[in-house]
């Protein structure tokens, strides 16, 4: 079991993230949002020996069924909740980031409690995570289960596009709407006047793309001083967020999402 | 206006679907959505002349903030609800696909009560919304917005191992989710015993699909019986979708993000 806070984990069922191991992934809106929150949760595959053969018999690409009447699941992340299934005994089984995410925030704190700011939380989250999709299509423009190397020349045209019209097309949206929040949000904030999921979300495409296009993100930052110069650095140092950030449960990039290809990047 | 039920709309606010005129495109997801569930709304861009200029003035790519506090709108569709927001009696504009789909659901009859079953719901309708965002890829993979013309080569690679290898990864998964719910859903609804957004999101993204790709379905039918045999035949038969599919408010396909290139298809 990770994360800090003790004193809330008593209160919170034992939440069980199920996730590929070693790598940040998609797993880490995950993570991100419970350390953001002090909430407590398993990160099954990172934490057992045995961790990874269950979240692979959860995913298992025959069945039609899951314990508790839970439907089958397309692909990890997925987050286990025990007891909280349908008839109120079996775990709940659920899957799809932005569901998981939206299903824990406003049990977690991670989201706002008005409606209106709640549903701007979950656009906002969903666009940076399709900002995360389009990032890993640089790399993977043809078929996600192939190799790089049997892709890198569309790769080299799908990273072009994505530096110089995809990236200032999403940059300059999250710059505008810290700007339209900066009164109550101070630039470290989408939502509100605290932490939301669609923070701990959007700085996390931010830091992976730093690490995969460390030079077109340079050359950006004076673009967006909000995000950059506010945002990216205030979310680092939230509470939560700065111990996690220091702690061994933060994996380091690799050959995931988030890939550092010279080639791909601005000369 | 459009849509059904004269006796509901009375108890209805007014909903606004604000999208690009003239193309189903994802603004269709709400479309069915409301169809089904038998809600009127107004499909702003193709009811109004000057319609589409309100659509294009509440996604201006300048603006930082829009009318009762809500933040600025990436891409359509969005959705207006007259009085919703966040002050009591401005506008609730939210955008996003499956954050419209995911708010509306509760308050058209179109999730389910049980929260397990509203979670399975929303996870589903997501993975159906990945599978579209990957199907607009196959003539689309470099550069959302060049002419599939600059970029035929690198479509072809893209259909081909989307026809190959995704189209079965996907639709294995659906069949075996409709398998899952068979003794309740008798093969008619991925969750439960009727219609839910993610039935109608499934149904028009495999309609969709029989539009772009015609060969590469009809040779897969019978691998997915229920898929096929069962879902799609039913979907296509439940009260407001009949009607619906019947009227002129149901657009054609064109070029938007389902598109028939014969040389993009199964041989």
């Amino acid at each position: 079991m990770s994360g800090p806070a003790a004193k809330k984990q008593r209160t919170q069922p034992q939440y069980e993230l199920l996730y590929h191991p070693g790598i940040p992934g998609r797993g880490e809106y995950i993570r991100l949002a419970f350390e953001a929150a002090g909430v407590s949760y398993s990160d099954v595959a990172n934490e057992k020996d045995t961790g990874y053969d269950e979240v692979k018999a959860a995913m298992d690409p025959k069945a039609t069924n899951i314990e508790g009447g839970n439907p089958v699941i397309f692909a990890p992340p997925a987050l286990r909740v025990p007891g909280a299934g349908k008839d109120g005994s079996s775990p709940l089984l659920i899957f799809q980031t932005p569901n998981i995410l939206s299903y824990l925030g406003p049990k977690i704190g991670m989201t706002p409690d008005n409606e209106a700011d709640a549903l701007h939380v979950n656009a906002l989250a969903l666009t940076a995570l399709d900002l995360n999709n389009e990032t890993h299509d640089t790399h993977h423009p043809v078929a996600p289960i192939k190799y790089y190397e049997e892709q890198k020349n569309e790769a080299l045209a799908k990273a072009t596009d994505f530096r110089e019209s995809r990236i200032p097309k999403y940059f300059s949206f999250f710059e505008r709407v810290l700007k339209g929040n900066e009164a109550t949000g101070q630039g470290k904030y989408l939502v509100g006047d605290k932490i939301s999921y669609a923070d701990t979300t959007l700085w996390q495409v931010v830091d992976g793309l730093k690490f995969a296009f460390p030079k077109e993100m340079a050359a950006r930052e004076k673009e967006f001083p909000l995000l950059f110069g506010t945002f990216y650095s205030s979310v680092k140092e939230e509470k939560g967020i700065k111990e996690y950030l220091a702690s061994k449960r933060r994996l380091p990039y690799s050959m995931g999402i988030f890939r550092h290809y010279e080639e791909l990047d601005r000369e």
